[in-house]
């Protein structure tokens, strides 16, 4: 972040009519937002959901509750508009872009073989890279993909240590037996595929989904665009930059806490509070967007409020 | 709120293209929301801000950290678009209405004499149900009144019961002997007014902005608006309406948890869950403000969404 800009949304938070700290952590995320954008008076005026869609060979297992067409059956209700995403994303003055990623090609069964190869684990780096448009100041990453509680599930193992059962829970709603399935198998792969290396972790067990949020969340870094983390299966995306390189997720923020179990463990660990804490599952980037209102209410405070001495208002 | 709306906002919920209850809260937001209006498809489209502002006899007991003039002053700074609220009111898309009620006359110290006289409290509860626009399709009502923190905390206990300690706190900031003294200051208000009626400890207890207040979510109730509730002081109005009539509060729901210490214990007593827990304690109607964005992504994902049918979706 910029140090002035930092500097100078510190001093002129000061200033606002308004007693001091009176906007909780809305003041908090104003002065954030500012240094990122190397503004001390920014303005949210353009913010980008992306969401990326991929197949999981692990839904072979049987994982979810259910198929694997159900992903394309999304892809196609995101591109018609009728989604949650849509509709949060049209709520809060987003442009919204859908990546389906080699649907027809799921990953591999990571209980068997490393879910992508090294190429297609690039590739799914770079089109999630690509896919963040530079003028954007403020991106959301969802996802959608059948099977991909479970890939997040053994990542964020992977990544941040514990074992399978701390981290798999029901996703979109499997029953005890499911669970129990879906346990065994996130130890199978995490036996298969042990590594220290978080981008080898997030290959071996993510899926591209998963590579393309990371891809983004680090290009958002390099324009400089705030972030805000979605649920379960972004933060293991982010979980996996945040361990390969310290500091790396500065730019972002939660913007809720899921109700899939793991979700405040993972958040725990990233040092993350959320934003929001209203029961959502389905991803797609949903939490995430909705706390866009959360954000943009905060910067319109910051900078649009007068002073003390241009309200003519006493400071105490 | 309306049977069949209700009915038919949960039928549609149920297949709306998400696995069962994913949208956690957002659910029951919108049905909530759909029963009110009565209609099983309902758009916000037209919220209200009303900010009421009173001044206060108590003040001369130096229970505040701002001279009363500060309430003039921010009267002008909401008229001229610099406080918080109106920031917040822009960018949920809410129309905001101010009321200065007689600035000049402050209510009487509740110490020695009720805060209003019975005229004078009639007028306040009308101007407050006569500010809400009947077509308006969603209601904050927000006050500004230097003293008001030690108004709201001596209704909570006539109303609710405990005593002044446990209901009063820092408000925009005293210090620990300002502490103490209001904290005496409430407990000399109610051993003078004790009553069991609680308009009548609003009237001697309270002002002319929480009156205003009481009178907006009764109209609003009347035509049948859902109302986000703000923090500690809009609460205190509201507890007063709660006590009074049985589901007086059905129609609305709590928009933020403020950091005014007991502000937690005002909404254990009302059986409201906040929709946010940011750390604001500004007033203004700023919490409930901002909890516009959450209502407004409940009823767009409600009414918006496609469903399994629509969008050929298997719905597991």
């Amino acid at each position: 972040p910029d140090a002035a800009a930092t500097q100078g949304a510190q001093d002129r938070n000061g200033q606002l009519t308004k007693p001091p700290g009176a906007l909780g952590r809305l003041e908090d995320l104003a002065i954030w937002y500012a240094g990122w954008r190397g503004d001390a008076q920014p303005q949210i005026t353009a913010p980008q959901v992306i969401v990326f869609a991929g197949n999981h060979g692990v839904c072979a297992q049987g994982v979810s509750a259910f198929p694997s067409e159900v992903t394309m059956q999304m892809v196609a209700n995101f591109e018609h508009g009728g989604a949650a995403i849509n509709q949060l994303s049209k709520t809060f003055g987003a442009k919204m872009d859908v990546y389906p990623l080699s649907l027809d090609t799921p990953t591999a069964d990571f209980t068997t073989a490393p879910a992508m190869t090294e190429e297609e684990f690039t590739r799914a780096l770079q089109t999630g890279w690509n896919a963040v448009d530079p003028e954007t100041d403020l991106l959301v990453t969802g996802e959608m993909g059948i099977g991909n509680t479970t890939s997040a599930a053994a990542v964020a193992a992977a990544v941040l240590g514990g074992d399978a059962a701390d981290w798999t829970g029901r996703g979109t709603g499997v029953d005890d037996a499911g669970l129990a399935r879906k346990t065994d198998v996130v130890g199978r792969g995490l036996a298969l595929h042990a590594t220290s290396d978080p981008l080898e972790a997030l290959r071996c067990l993510g899926g591209r989904e998963l590579a393309a949020m990371a891809g983004a969340i680090a290009a958002a870094r390099h324009h400089r665009i705030p972030v805000i983390l979605d649920g379960f299966i972004c933060c293991a995306a982010a979980a996996a930059l945040h361990k390969a390189v310290d500091g790396a997720l500065d730019h972002a923020v939660a913007g809720h806490l899921s109700a899939e179990g793991a979700h405040q463990r993972m958040l725990d660990a990233l040092g993350k509070e959320p934003l929001l804490r209203l029961g959502l599952r389905l991803g797609e980037g949903s939490g995430a967007a909705l706390a866009i209102g959360v954000l943009k209410g905060a910067v319109a405070c910051h900078s649009g409020m007068a002073t003390f001495a241009e309200a003519g208002v006493s400071d105490g």
